[in-house]
């Protein structure tokens, strides 16, 4: 099938490796003149999509060969553009005719039976590969990301790739109080002055600390322009558009992965305020589409490569989470567009993979996945859940809050002379940052520490600032001394709810600015940062609370005096979530990503409380979360499977052309040739006609896309003989009699799809949205008694849902 | 809208209450004639889908009125009939126009906005109800059940209500090791001969657990062929086909709830082969079906309807394993069809309440959910993946072999004279079950008693015969001996595998033809117990292989000598898993009910491992599960979502009329008359006829149902004046000029639907049952070059394919 040759001499030399130069695509872009691509952001090289290049490389040093184009399809034929939609029920039905065809042969020769085993197994392979390479590049971050983000603070004399844990595992002082100094690790204060104390030692590690950061987010973002812009971001709104049938070249490719992978590290290590979780996201779809190219089935299919990547989606959270299950639901509900069951099983499968990958890896030194993971063992008591609501309220305005402001703020970047700037940006913030955060130590700490600090439960020989708690004095009198009940708050826990309070308006505010950078920022760890503060200083008051008022009509009852009744953790808990939650609106995966993190059923109900009374929040001041909201700001054609269609319109109100508009440009069956179809392809920009019997009935046979038509016909004048601009182009089975003398005609019923989805005039719009939806249309014409009136794009309905909001329709950048 | 009266002379006085007598659909449904009730199964009174008659009865008494069939539609006319598809995409476009109109309405007035508001989370709170009724019903039957159990054995002297467990509480001994035998409780053999021991008391005992055995079950099978025929089987198979969308009335209707109640226990407690698992999912969306008529918004639309149902199916398993995530996804797996993700986090909320309302019960006394929650604690060996695989291979085995089995067994009771023999035959499947498990110890406790031991890791103190391991001598020189090492069996232990082994026989061949008796029966249990019983008999084997041969090239390296490297309760497990996972073809939801179970992600991998082999071993035999076996064998329309179409036919091959036949029936939208609707409607059996322009043209303007059509018709010869046979039938919007002697014309374009699916010929029947899947179709109309050629409905669709897989096309029994 592909050995043959069609377009060899007009591509051939210009392509000796095949592997990832986009070019070819653009230069066959440039010279069939799609219109489509004026607004396509400056792409970097890399491979996602590389079929069709592929494809039409690997024909070009085949012999030139004369083709009926009805028995083979034309190479680029079949294939999409740059920032266009996919046709899913082509790509499908192309995908069932493969596997018939194995199938078919399988049934003749033993050798074809084993490729159609191994075509069956191949997509678990790939499942397994995808696991094993996206948990060692995930536990590599995790590492990498560790030294780097302690190497801000000093450095390891026994060498200098050991970070601070490390570095003390080795030393001969390995009391537990005391794991973390050793004379081993020195700050950069002690190896410059020698003193670890002192204003002096403090500027010192102060003004190191701010280099160090300055100079990792400078490499980040000077990486990210260099060699793929886009690695920056989270990825996910970009991921969540590629699954719901879009192309962007180059955003899965292996520049893009290296790049992401590298500036990831950085951009955490940088102490800015971002995660890696949403990033690692779009590590593992990348190489889910680069592991792709090794099987043909994957490689050749759009539909069946987004298959794979809704798995690797499931696979980044779930390396990111260590919560397999939990991927899978994030998969499922946040990220993908089409989920058939097989494709369930095997992200199952992904995710479990790449987790026992990680945690064979073991990057946190404590057999787990994540940093974070606690075990709660005290009960909560119904009155708890009041808080825990008013936790999920605060979650939920401060996710309204957040994508509002974050928003505005992209918008400015975007809009205005700020976007040129972006390596200034990404210094100044990160120099702010670091400046403010420093002097406070739970902002300079990482993400990741912050949270692992704030969910875990005191104990009784806890040195942290936050179980700065007053020993009881009364031990031997009340008996409870010993437990872990609740106790007065002391000094230092003061102090540590101070700082907190400040760390969370620092938090707040530094993030609204920072996500959206030109560097790889995920948004999961800020917003579970801010939400744990919140609950954690909620928490301590509830404890206190509880602890002067253990007589009070709320208290009496389940919280005597000396009893653990309250746990500030499991408060920093639930406030992470319902902050996500408001964030996100994740509902279900979020809940089970954190019952994963605890491992018991018994705190899923105050889970559940806060993230559905945030995400009713959040939806009371707008129905997007922040994904969808970078969607639409980016105006990619995303059609949202959630949100319901509430208009009453018809597609006739929807389908072009308008009533002032021209008619529809249809084709001919038979009547016209080929210099006026050239004619009419040039005049207009739509992306496809409809094949009409005849002008006059508007009968419609069937529809032919300008990409198939335009490679066609340039395919046909180069190598069929005779066919000039007089040859009559036939979409017919049979070829119409013509006259003697006229020029051979061009037969091009091979491209014409003959089962084009119509819907009449009278379809209520919301029909016509589920079936674009759910069947991943890119048109669908409108008839009326059969008579051909118009078409609806997914471009066509996405303006009209943006007229409808009072949103500016020309927001909807792509077909 | 529901106040005025259309139909109210002909229906009035038949019906005044009108809460669940389905015989008034019924009479409707005898006098208009439908020609699809031929092959209804008796019904047995119930609600669901009581809708219509509902509509019918509550129009009964307004006043007689005149009104356009344009402005408001008949009462009747967008109701089906019994065993009938639903129509998707009109129930889901009737659930928008209503949500339009209240969120219209709300604008106006406050009181409207409240209304919205109350609509808005009435889902929340119909989940909770169901939560809520569901967890305590299942309470009810467990502890029911329990008792029941119990009593075949003995009965407690202070007050028979009390069972064995509950009666040894208030003993005055107890001793952890004596604590199930107090005086109190007596076994029948003591209360009527005064000794428990010796050959008498033996019989006595053996005698009193075969009656009660055979009380319970024929009670159960007497009052369910009494009360509601439909209690009977697990109803899995049902509710798949109704979720699918399809109308069985009263399969879910009170009657059936309460029956299949009762008798559920009875039947679990005659110890027949069966579990009560998949019955608990039937009562589960029978008390969601029952809620739903609590509220408007649900009661009235089938798809809204169905929504709840899905959510019921998750609540069933949360209850029936304590695992709210896996029966999500089982439902999400397993049973449902259109599962939005508004429903995920409905059915996960659902499916807590239940699980915490079942909890506060606690029926078992343990603060689980189930009586086999197990907590491992030794990790397992990669060697260990092979005898797991080989436990996959068993279960996988022995799934293909059950299902083929149990379906010729079904067949039998079906096509021959033993269907009308129930009563006898359940009696008799009883007293053979109970004569032979009654010697058999693991034969004669309850399954689930029997998994729990099968899934438990002996401790030292464990009294029981499955941990008859010989005490090693040498304690003090391993210094092993305190630890749970692996041991030599013992005597005991020895005794309990060959008893194992006689019960694994007794099982497989008793649970062949106990399931799809006419009792409630569940398969779960019985499966999970076959495969605990072959893995932990395989989990014993391999424990004493590696004690005897801990220096060979297997277990050398990670199995030294007393250690405990071999679980034999893990084994159990995953045999569990695999057997289940055989049967069913359950996946992803099956793991994360294990998983629940256990509570670790340790486990994950080899239970993954036997699951996927099992799924893998038993496709090859054959790919359906048993519901779907089962689903077949009862003819019902199911499109199975998971299944690909393989074949490579086009529309055309599969459209009614075929070549031969007459062409098909189609009315003009002005050109008949009253009398030559009916006419036409008479001489065919169409459950709908598409309005065509003019028969020359077949230029299609609609589709017309012919219910809606009989209704109408029906309708207006009675109430709107002038109205003859002769009158003319007008489908326009505007009635074309009619000679002055004419009879009023009879307009019916209200009832025609202007927006009928269409596809043209030479669509790929792929892509065609992509659309009926995904958009839920009940039939499409087929056109060439926009002339109307045919019509397609699902059960031509099934036909279709049953032909092509050799299988009788006539076996789908309904429309």
């Amino acid at each position: 099938m592909e050995t043959s040759g069609y377009l060899s001499n007009s591509f051939d030399g210009l392509h000796s490796n095949d592997e990832d130069d986009d070019e070819m695509v653009d230069i066959a872009g440039a010279t069939l003149d799609f219109s489509s691509s004026d607004d396509v952001p400056p792409l970097c090289s890399g491979d996602f999509d590389e079929f069709s290049s592929r494809r039409v490389s690997m024909n070009g040093h085949g012999p030139s060969q004369m083709v009926d184009p009805l028995d083979d399809p034309l190479p680029g034929v079949g294939t999409y553009e740059d920032f266009n939609t996919i046709d899913w029920v082509r790509e499908k039905s192309k995908d069932r005719d493969r596997h018939r065809e194995i199938t078919h042969k399988s049934r003749e020769s033993t050798v074809a039976l084993l490729l159609r085993i191994s075509d069956a197994f191949s997509g678990w392979l790939l499942m397994l590969l995808v696991g094993l390479m996206a948990g060692a590049l995930a536990g590599g971050i995790d590492i990498a990301a560790h030294w780097l983000t302690d190497m801000k603070e000093g450095v390891c004399l026994n060498g200098f790739w050991f970070n601070h844990e490390h570095c003390c595992w080795t030393s001969s002082e390995p009391t537990f109080q005391e794991r973390d100094r050793c004379p081993q690790w020195q700050s950069w204060a002690e190896l410059f002055s020698g003193t670890s104390t002192g204003a002096l030692a403090y500027s010192l590690n102060y003004l190191m600390y701010i280099l160090w950061a300055l100079l990792f987010s400078f490499l980040a973002v000077t990486l990210v322009r260099a060699f793929a812009p886009y690695a920056c971001g989270s990825g996910i709104p970009e991921i969540k558009t590629i699954l719901s049938g879009f192309i962007i070249r180059g955003y899965l490719g292996k520049w893009t992965l290296i790049t992401k992978t590298i500036t990831l590290v950085l951009a955490v290590s940088s102490g800015l305020s971002l995660g890696k979780e949403g990033p690692l996201v779009h590590v593992a779809c990348c190489c889910a589409n680069i592991l792709c190219h090794l099987f043909t089935k994957y490689r050749k299919n759009e539909a069946k490569r987004r298959e794979v990547l809704s798995a690797a989606a499931a696979v980044g959270v779930s390396v990111a989470f260590g919560a397999p299950i939990g991927g899978v639901l994030f998969s499922l509900e946040e990220v993908s567009y089409y989920f058939p069951l097989k494709t369930l099983w095997r992200s199952f499968f992904a995710a479990l993979v790449a987790a026992f990958t990680l945690r064979s890896i073991n990057p946190f030194g404590n057999s787990r996945l994540v940093l974070f993971y606690v075990e709660f063992h005290a009960p909560w008591h119904l009155v708890e859940l009041a808080p825990f609501i008013l936790l999920g309220i605060f979650g939920g305005l401060w996710g309204a809050l957040f994508i509002r402001a974050n928003i505005a703020w992209c918008r400015i970047r975007k809009t205005t002379r700020l976007g040129h700037y972006s390596v200034v940006e990404v210094v100044l913030v990160t120099g702010l940052t670091a400046l403010l955060a420093f002097p406070n130590s739970y902002t300079r700490m990482s993400g990741s520490e912050l949270i692992s600090e704030l969910f875990n439960d005191c104990t009784l020989l806890d040195s942290s600032q936050l179980c700065g708690y007053k020993q009881l004095p009364n031990i031997s009198d009340t008996g409870v001394g010993n437990t872990l009940g609740d106790r007065p708050a002391g000094e230092a826990l003061y102090t540590a709810l101070w700082q907190l309070a400040l760390a969370l308006l620092f938090k707040m505010m530094i993030t609204v600015i920072t996500f959206g950078m030109k560097v790889p920022s995920g948004l999961f760890i800020p917003s579970m940062a801010i939400g744990a503060i919140a609950g954690r200083l909620l928490g301590v008051a509830m404890e206190q609370l509880a602890y002067y008022n253990h007589d009070s009509l709320i208290f009496k009852g389940w919280c005597s005096q000396g009893a653990d009744c309250i746990t500030p953790g499991l408060y920093a808990m639930v406030g992470a979530a319902a902050c996500l939650g408001g964030v996100t609106r994740m509902t279900v995966s979020l809940v089970v990503i954190m019952f994963e993190l605890t491992g018991g059923l018994e705190y899923i109900v105050p889970l559940m409380a806060a993230t559905m009374t945030s995400k009713w929040v959040a939806d009371a001041f707008g129905r997007e979360g922040i994904y969808e909201a970078h969607i639409r700001l980016n105006g990619y054609p995303f059609l949202e499977p959630k949100e319901e269609f509430e208009q009453s319109s018809l597609a006739v109100d929807v389908m072009r052309p308008r009533r002032a508009d021209p008619a529809l440009a249809t084709l001919t069956q038979d009547g016209m040739n080929v210099g006026e179809v050239e004619a009419l392809v040039e005049s207009t920009h739509y992306s496809g006609f409809p094949v009409v019997v005849s002008q006059e009935s508007q009968r419609l046979v069937g529809f032919v896309l300008r990409r198939d038509l335009l490679i066609s016909i340039d395919n046909a004048r180069k190598r069929q003989e005779g066919v000039v601009s007089a040859s009559q182009v036939v979409f017919t089975e049979h070829t119409p009699p013509l006259p003697p003398e006229a020029p051979p005609p061009l037969r091009l019923r091979g491209i014409v799809d003959l089962s084009p989805f119509t819907v009449t005039d009278h379809t209520a719009m919301d029909i016509t949205v589920d079936i674009f939806r759910k069947l991943g249309l890119r048109q669908c014409l409108v008839t009326h008694n059969v008579r051909l009136l118009g078409i609806i794009t997914k471009k066509d309905i996405l303006k009209h849902m943006a007229q409808i909001s009072n949103r500016d329709p020309d927001s909807i950048l792509f077909n």
